[in-house]
């Protein structure tokens, strides 16, 4: 979660229809420290039971969700209001994807300002109204062919886009794999050999341990990002010390 | 969405319980361009009237799911599979944040490596066991005092980050503001005082076009992301055009 020294945006639901999403925003936003949650004439009324059960506590924390007659009255402290919107409109506002948007809300945050995200009800989004109260539109990157998030889950998208600092974050630098890696059903297969001789060797003493040395086991080996190669090697291995034994035996 | 040139990865939900949840994340996966999801022994069996319900479509086009009895088989085919988890364990496995790990997928996965993220049951996450089998963690940025996602929420943070290509959409590199912008409520009252005197003025003809044409006004002035101290300007200036008119006539 980032830094505490940045006002918290506010999360617009506007007319928002179904409870369960109320309360699965509430919850995501929770997780990620948000706790700014206000909504514009819900359908059902408030409070909602369907809500408090989807928020796994995050409505009963954070005391009440403050509810607002018009999308006007809800922003009305903020200084930047952005809506979130699958849909391209005609109109003349920014567009920005949600690393940007998040950039400029958090810029404005930083310095103590309001801000806010809106978000439209279930079956039709924002409508234009809404939008043109809006300073500019944040769109996900999302399928054209499958582009309707479920509200919830686009209130995700925001929470952890907000949540994640990604100045601290630095992307990694992955290293160049040299090999084929063995896929899961050959690592699991050196596995299984390798504990089925263990087994028969009697090296799990005392036997409630068992669950636990293997596991320790596997976590080694899988650490080792052993290559097909390496896989054929160790079975080797395995099957060698296991005539060895045989033959001392 | 990034682009096809990538084999998708495998969503892998183990024993997940709700139907709700594994529609709702077949519906955020669709929506990021994910259609690889498997399921590892779902509680209440195979197909599930409400996982369809909530997919909104993701579950028919994708065709069926594939269903597993164990995480060992259901990743049989991947050469890097990441474990979803809150909780940190005791474990010898490297923990990446989802921008690092989700980095590293995709830097198999262009290669035409097979990849998987797996995510636990509702109840309780990933068992020790099936995060053993995993190549290492990957962790969200949680509030630790809030840290429990809801199964969906915990896929569409995963879909999102992959769905998104950084290195496409740079960092906005945002503006200074110099001085103190108008909050909403301000520049609202500026609208309002401006269209009031447009309808005396019989500004609005035909009556009709009222709504678009207040709509574009608003969006040009919301634009231009007036100080204090221009709407002061503006209501000034609206005053005085008023007056001079009330005088001429």
């Amino acid at each position: 979660v980032i830094a505490a020294n940045i006002t918290s945006p506010a999360v617009v639901l506007v007319n928002p229809q179904m409870g369960e999403n109320i309360g699965a925003a509430a919850r995501i936003m929770a997780n990620f420290g948000l706790h700014d949650l206000r909504l514009v004439a819900p359908r059902d009324g408030w409070p909602n039971p369907k809500a408090q059960a989807m928020s796994a506590g995050a409505l009963d924390d954070k005391g009440p969700v403050r509810i607002y007659p018009d999308v006007a009255s809800a922003i009305a402290d903020c200084t930047l209001a952005f809506a979130i919107s699958a849909r391209l409109r005609d109109m003349e506002k920014d567009v920005f994807g949600p690393l940007q948007g998040c950039a400029l809300l958090k810029e404005r945050a930083q310095k103590g300002a309001q801000v806010a995200v809106l978000f439209g009800a279930e079956s039709s989004g924002l409508n234009n109204e809404a939008v043109s109260q809006c300073d500019a539109l944040i769109t996900y990157p999302v399928d054209a062919a499958f582009n309707s998030l479920n509200l919830a889950q686009a209130v995700a998208v925001f929470a952890y886009e907000w949540g994640t600092d990604r100045e601290v974050e630095q992307m990694a630098t992955p290293h160049e794999e040299t090999g084929n890696i063995a896929d899961k059903k050959t690592q699991f297969q050196l596995f299984e050999h390798l504990e089925s001789e263990l087994v028969k060797a009697g090296f799990f003493f005392p036997p409630e341990k068992q669950t636990m040395v293997i596991r320790n086991i596997r976590n080694a080996l899988t650490k080792a990002r052993l290559t097909d190669q390496e896989v054929r090697t160790f079975r080797g291995i395995v099957r060698a010390l296991v005539k060895g034994r045989g033959n001392k035996g």
